[in-house]
């Protein structure tokens, strides 16, 4: 858990002591953010005519822009990594029916080689036999 | 391309007329989630004990961490998109391996199949061979 900190921040040029859980890092990181924000804000025309209340509304509106952009993001990342978790898993899916058929093909090849080593002895045999015959009837006709 | 529009939105009771290009249902989205803020923070102790300023600064860093914390999941989400499409390609490219492997074994197979047929057929010769040569051999010993 962390321990509640205190830091000092400048938000538009005045001193902010804030008081949190956050690390002072990360208070840092976002007052910077704003700074740059306002920064932004004084190139804009106009800007130094508005209210106080007028440009805190303004930094508010355009931070909230930035949040709602980023949730938008967000969205959209999360329904892009489903399809792709969707397509992984078809794929793994696909990857295992293949596994399958793979291994039936094995056996099915293995069966026809038996198959095959079974013909060629028997041939072999065979071609014995005739060879015997062939020897006998020589030996027949000689007598 | 959208036009320029104007919508008065309600933030923290006062209303503010803002014209920008967004559309109304947007900025109106937007100010209910300021609103939202400032009434949670009417709920905590000494908040209206507080300067307008602090009010304000108080709101802009909430905002802010929600933006900062909506990047981050942004950021998390493309790391996590981006494993999830190279183990997408990683599955693909296995299974085009796996595709390769398999037309190499149907062609195997093909191929000691077309063995087995002539196989069969010499056997068949060789059997009626030898069929041939008892049928002589009997015949002879008859005469």
């Amino acid at each position: 858990m962390s321990s509640k900190t205190s830091a000092q921040v400048i938000i538009g040029g005045r001193v902010y002591t804030l008081s949190g859980y956050e690390e002072e890092a990360y208070l840092q990181k976002v007052a910077s953010y704003l700074n740059g924000k306002l920064e932004e804000f004084k190139g804009m025309p106009d800007y130094t005519k508005l209210s106080g209340d007028m440009k805190s509304v303004l930094l508010e509106l355009n931070i909230a822009d930035d949040y709602f952009k980023a949730k938008a993001q967000v969205e959209r990342l999360e329904r892009e990594l489903q399809q792709k978790e969707d397509e992984s898993s078809d794929l793994k899916n696909e990857l295992v029916s293949r596994q399958i058929e793979q291994e039936r093909n094995t056996k099915a090849y293995e069966e026809l080689e038996a198959e095959n080593r079974r013909l060629l002895l028997e041939k072999t045999k065979l071609e014995a036999a005739l060879e015997q015959n062939a020897a006998t009837e020589n030996k027949e006709e000689k007598e």
